[in-house]
């Protein structure tokens, strides 16, 4: 079923890993094949043991191409973890950030095009292929970027290691995309943006998913020129997953779905926010934002679905105003 | 028990992969532990979907760490292939040099070392450690160079992909160390041989092998001041594995255990061939080398013990003379 809210112009949505990838699910339900395009943020893209490791653009790749771990909601299912295993058994080499077996397999293979000379476009465009994503996958920028976290205890750690490395448990004074001043957005990304009936903002962190995005030069002044509708990934104050609870706080920000919307009220049209938190709906409204609430806690594909159909109604609603 | 022809200055062997792993094996049953220092070729060496493989420096790992893949003679023991399936299936990868997984972490562990700044030395030495091997490992050189082979169709390939890719198929007319001319002797390397009471030639291929580690500048003129035995790789007039047989008549050389002698002739002092070939040994005195003839078919640990002493003994007769 192809929504009317789909035409000609097509959907460009931004993305993080894994709430992202839940709604993708739904999306690719009620939009055109084709039709959509996926900019993925690669703030969280690491070097491991001279890897390039794309943990966003993997998680909706395993995820909208039916390889990802079902209960984990990232890596790869029926994974096997034999490299890793020798890496901390007979190398003393702490497994900080899971590497499976069958994962490891995109990495090689993202790696080796980068070291002949490919760029992360051409390397995600070919990984998509192999898994018949029904979308177009973008990384936001091909060129190398990193986000970095300030800890109370004066450290800088790249995202990856604050929060998986050390469980985010040092608090954070500051974050920012390193390389965000000379990045620019990777081929197609302006003119898909330039192109689009509608942006949508999945449900994914503000500050480093959908807030790294919006860091590189260009994407947030296109954003201003097009429909935008957002999911917000606060549900009754708590995050669904992740850590912006943690962040939110450090760009002065509440942990609520209104203060999501305030961080893109530059560009923002529509909110979709969780029915737990129709309470902010007023404050949403007063940024002259649509708001709508509904059910985004996407247990099943079919939540996923309606999630999806509620985001292109806003965003009906958004373009008649 | 320590042989008497390893005293103060120790022993340095140069090394290849499979045959001189098992030559190592029984030569470090009759060595002083501390008193021998391995320098092995990384002609060989390789990069692959971003990893730097160094081949011959596995294989003597692994083979003399006690987890080689005890038929194949390389790669690991109890392996797996999650990995590489995973490239070849899911991507369409052709995985003509085999990457297992446990091999895998040793790629990942050196490749990562280097990526952060670290010499192919240091790596090796990390590596070593792991397996507390009984002698120190060097690499020929940490400067990049590769064996390349010209084949009779015109194309120039890196010498893993004519042997392993190309399953030596296409004939050779030239064959050469790139990056020869301006790589170093690795650290420790000059030194190891400056002190040596004796250099031995493991039974490798006295081409891409042998003949790769005297291309390093400055190996070959100080092995010109040393007394240096070796062990034919050729018996019988055949290569016991390998493809010195195609690769020795690039060179002009004949496929035999006194051929390779005279190659050598301008430093070899003594030279250990099979019973098989005793019929070489007027050609090999005539150069003025000592010849010994032996089993060295090393079936066993301790035929290769056994050949090591017969090394050694040639050693001392040749210190003696």
């Amino acid at each position: 079923m192809t929504h009317s809210a789909t035409p000609d112009g097509g959907v460009v949505a931004l993305a993080g890993g894994i709430g992202a990838a839940r709604f993708l699910r739904g999306l690719v339900q009620v939009v055109a094949p084709g039709a959509l395009t996926v900019v993925a943020n690669t703030g969280d893209d690491l070097r491991l043991h001279g890897l390039h490791i794309s943990p966003d653009l993997d998680t909706i790749t395993y995820t909208l191409g039916g390889g990802v771990h079902p209960v984990q909601g990232w890596g790869r299912a029926d994974e096997h973890h034999t490299v890793a295993a020798e890496l901390a058994e007979r190398y003393g080499v702490p497994g900080w950030f899971t590497l499976g077996d069958r994962d490891l397999a995109t990495h090689l293979l993202r790696t080796g095009m980068l070291a002949d000379g490919a760029t992360l476009s051409q390397a995600t465009a070919r990984i998509a292929a192999a898994w018949n994503l029904p979308f177009r996958l973008l990384p936001m920028t091909d060129d190398p970027v990193a986000t970095m976290v300030e800890t109370t205890d004066g450290r800088t750690l790249h995202f990856q290691e604050w929060w998986v490395g050390e469980r985010a448990k040092p608090d954070v004074v500051a974050v920012g995309l390193e390389g965000a001043a000379t990045a620019r957005p990777a081929p197609g990304v302006l003119e898909a943006l330039g192109q689009a009936s509608v942006v949508l903002l999945c449900p994914s962190n503000p500050v480093v998913s959908i807030g790294t995005i919006l860091d590189v030069p260009g994407i947030r002044p296109a954003l201003r020129q097009k429909p935008v509708v957002g999911v917000s990934p606060i549900v009754g104050g708590r995050v669904v997953r992740g850590m912006a609870d943690r962040l939110l706080p450090v760009l002065g920000a509440d942990v609520s779905a209104a203060a999501v919307a305030d961080l893109y009220s530059d560009f923002l049209d529509g909110w979709v926010m969780d029915t737990a938190d129709r309470g902010g709906v007023p404050a949403v409204q007063s940024l002259g934002i649509v708001a709508r609430v509904t059910d985004t806690i996407m247990r099943t594909d079919a939540v996923s679905a309606a999630l999806a159909r509620s985001v292109l109604d806003v965003a009906t609603e958004v373009v008649r105003r």
